[in-house]
């Protein structure tokens, strides 16, 4: 069945299963949200053939994936999720079935947190496109902001880095999946594959934050973001806005362990540092709270560096002999 | 001067100018909302080629409508806009002055009401697109919905209707724009090319409500949407989802004068009913109400009919011989 078959009131039918009863077919989707908190607001594009193909994604993950990229920008706000809304462009003779796989991968990603998908439109286009914007609430005190990291404090990961870069290798190169020679088993691989095609937005994060600091008045004294577009640049991101810099300890950063059966120290640093959509948190704030932090969150989580009154971002490498090296932005995937 | 030129950093720096200091640079932006207050969001996609063209749209009416839209749907609500998200995908070889003239766009219909723009995305894709979401904030009793509408209301246009649509045919025939023997005056056919280009939210209309109405406490008596997709697709989903029917009098829409000088006046209601883009407000209320507001908002407003209890919304037509007849969906522009 193709999206010309049943047109646009067609496809919206059929898409209300996804959001709950009653929230559409207004103008604009109506949310209550708590007196004394701020509104919080993240919008993402994503374009087919370029941030999504049907070689590496099938339409759940993509949807999955959209709606986690979302997320993990308000868990790195410190806000909890309200609700999305999903714009798409869609060619005419897309399957509906594939529309209805992206909202089913929005929606499994979505329900484990609770959050409703409360509004969208759907129009032609000449590219598959989703337009993504997601909103929650947190006291404004209990906002983490990229500009309020102090030299002293450390540099905090929630998980795992360059797993998804790994994951995203074995989808482009599906014969390396299949290759025995390739000296991973066939869990390790999927699991990889998983942290690609599944992200988790670290919204559990935020209760465990809650438990940690007494701020009931004063303003969280943590800085931070996601790492979406690599752990380097959110590192140099926080650095950049905060106008300090950091030493970074390269043997520190938590990776997963299957990674270096496969790929050289170097590769696998790279894929860390600059691989991109990990979607953990990266903070940076006292040690105290960051060893507290460390323990509630278990093995996977690390201080990874000390953020300092420099102005460059050092990368301390024990691994092998390499070098120190300064990090600079945009060593990244570049856009344009 | 090519986005290739500048790249994604390069661009958002340039298109800071158009956001308040201090608000981007996050993974969300953080808003204020009023205690006590719901919040509102609603959102659209915008595509080269099929909502806007350089034929007809210069990219500041591209940008101005795109808000003026996202605005009016607000206003439809009954909500006072916080701010608005723009996605915008990109070619590699857009022009920087088209991106630009987009935002100024934007930003010249938004600061009529002080919305700010507080986010975005920019990525690239083979079709401009853009992603706007719009939200704001309206008190729970006061929302406006389309459910409401109750037999013996009478239905009330806060403007005109066609003038969108005559002003699209004149930019999509530029011969007839210096055709003296088209029978507008230069003034008349500039003033249906700016109802398409620069429509105008009715965010003006709350404020009026609010002197009109005493519901402190009570919910608000007033069933409404925007005419966006014309005046006829507006009557219908109000009476599809309030359990209702209408009768409307085709002599009483308010219509450009200009526009019976130069279409039949079958045109001239064909362009009213089903041209949409006029951006105006369609709003059941008691009669004393409406009379109040008509008296309000002056002579482009006016009362066109009366909600009944049937299931069928009639147009009682009294120009030249034409029979009454039965309005039906989809009769308005179909977007697949």
């Amino acid at each position: 069945m193709k999206l010309s078959d049943i047109g646009e009131k067609g496809l919206l039918e059929r898409l209300q299963k996804f959001s709950p009863p009653g929230i559409l077919g207004d103008d604009g989707a109506v949310l209550a949200t708590k007196a004394g908190e701020s509104l919080v607001v993240t919008t993402d594009m994503l374009v087919d053939g370029v941030h999504f193909s049907d070689v590496t994604t099938s339409a759940e993950d993509a949807g999955w994936r959209a709606a986690a990229a979302n997320l993990s920008d308000l868990a790195a706000m410190g806000a909890s999720p309200l609700g999305i809304t999903v714009g798409l462009g869609l060619p005419k003779d897309v399957a509906i079935s594939w529309v209805e796989g992206v909202y089913q991968g929005m929606v499994n990603c979505l329900n484990q947190y609770g959050v409703p998908i409360v509004g969208g439109d759907i129009v032609r286009s000449p590219v598959k496109t989703l337009g993504i914007t997601a909103f929650g609430q947190v006291e404004p005190h209990r906002v983490i902001s990229r500009n309020t990291a102090k030299p002293g404090y450390v540099i905090l990961v929630t998980g795992v880095h360059g797993a998804s870069r790994a994951g995203l290798e074995l989808l482009l190169h599906p014969e390396l999946v299949d290759d025995k020679s390739e000296n991973l088993s066939k869990q390790e691989k999927a699991e990889l594959i998983k942290a690609h095609q599944r992200p988790q937005p670290r919204l559990d994060i935020l209760p465990i934050l809650s438990q940690i600091f007494d701020y009931s008045t004063t303003r969280l004294p943590i800085s931070g973001m996601d790492s979406s577009d690599g752990l380097a640049d959110a590192v140099l991101q926080i650095c950049l806005s905060s106008g300090v810099g950091a030493i970074l300890e390269s043997d520190k950063i938590p990776i997963p362990r299957s990674a270096y059966k496969w790929r050289s120290p170097q590769q696998v640093l790279e894929y860390a540092l600059y691989g991109g959509e990990d979607f953990e948190l990266v903070l940076a704030m006292p040690q105290d709270a960051a060893n507290t932090l460390v323990q509630k969150l278990g093995q996977n989580s690390a201080i990874i560096g000390t953020i300092t009154a420099e102005t460059t971002v050092l990368l301390s490498n024990n691994i092998e002999s390499n070098p120190d090296q300064v990090l600079i932005l945009n060593r990244g995937f570049q856009h344009f």
